[in-house]
């Protein structure tokens, strides 16, 4: 089930072309995919409390229209795929019911030395992996 | 061939896990396709003023291994496909001879006001499309 | 009276030093100042589309308590002076009820090439400048 | 005696002005202290290693002219004042010999824990406090 995520754009997101720079879809996805975990049971900073990592090892991103400034857009992120030590997220970047960005990443547990470790137990149990 | 730029990491470029931020190296393949385009005698503020934009339509991104603060980053960037309204690249971005990132974006020239629109004679002269 | 801006910190907000970054705290007197600016009934996006320009010509801001991840900012703005041609704000960042940043700006109305012009007759109207 | 640093504008640095966005410049200042520091034989990068944190407590910037895209940028940094515990560094942004933005910001020292600790050794008996 998709988590949603609100997001109004601010100036400081927009480029010299008039538009939401491409970069700052990353930033909005990974908003999207805190809300997922915190949703999840597992908010992200308490996972690096503990001493697990989610770095990104992976995304793909198509941009179909333009986001501008002060528009209210909503991130729906859904998980896609997980296994015992990554996960699958993808994301609909839409403004009104119109999709603007979609897009998906792949995030690996890790220690804080970036050694690969599944993920915690609390997390595998609500994803039954 | 591939063009190269050099990029020095900055301390506002990493995050928390002490490691550059994912989303910022769409920002080093912005630069990479900023000196490739210099390079191919069309610089990307020239191409603006004359009413050629180039929004990315598509990203994607494999993060093999983090950069951190103070690296000396080489970022390799090379045009794998053009047709007459777009560019696509791909790039790696380097430390000493580690491949730590590689990439892929495709362009699309539009107008002013986001229609498509062919590629620069000039620029479609130095590709052969 | 003082305008409130809430602002939920993003993972990418924040440096190795685990804080969020020095820099970004003027992209949040940013979102106040906007908001600010639709509470007098002039959102910026008119404002520019008239030909409007708001751009600021001085920032200064004092740091006291670092704001982290996941952290529920206030950002409190107000408006402290106004000419005919120029808007002084301050901004207060607030965790609970503490007060981790505050800073100051000035923001000078021009044309889009830069030349000063008064401030819109709707906006001195409210200010009574 | 100014230390000085190279930036070229890049495309993501613009907002939808088509300028430099203000709070760009505090990552430019930054880079210009992260040389400075260099220079007096103190990288920052080996300082956060030995547990000396420099977390910015104070900022303060003039805006004069707007810088654009693929601008050559030179930042000059200066010191102009050290305490056993804080740094005082003045920033000037140049594009050829004119001057667009000037600043000043205070570091002070901290340990990991955030709380005060002297500068080290080294970097104290080059500024002689």
């Amino acid at each position: 089930m998709p988590v949603t995520t609100q997001v109004r754009v601010r100036y400081a997101e927009t480029d010299q072309m008039g538009i939401v720079h491409h970069s700052r879809y990353l930033i909005f996805f990974e908003q999207g995919r805190t809300d997922w975990l915190r949703a999840a049971g597992s908010p992200y900073g308490k996972l690096e409390e503990q001493g697990f990592l989610l770095p990104v090892t992976r995304v793909e991103v198509r941009y179909r229209r333009p986001a501008r400034f002060e528009d209210e857009l909503i991130v729906r992120t859904t998980l896609v795929k997980a296994t015992v030590v990554t996960l699958d997220h993808r994301y609909e970047v839409l403004r009104g019911g119109e999709l603007l960005v979609q897009g998906e990443s792949t995030v690996a547990c890790v220690d804080r030395e970036g050694r690969p470790r599944t993920l915690p137990d609390a997390l595998r149990a609500v994803l039954s992996v």
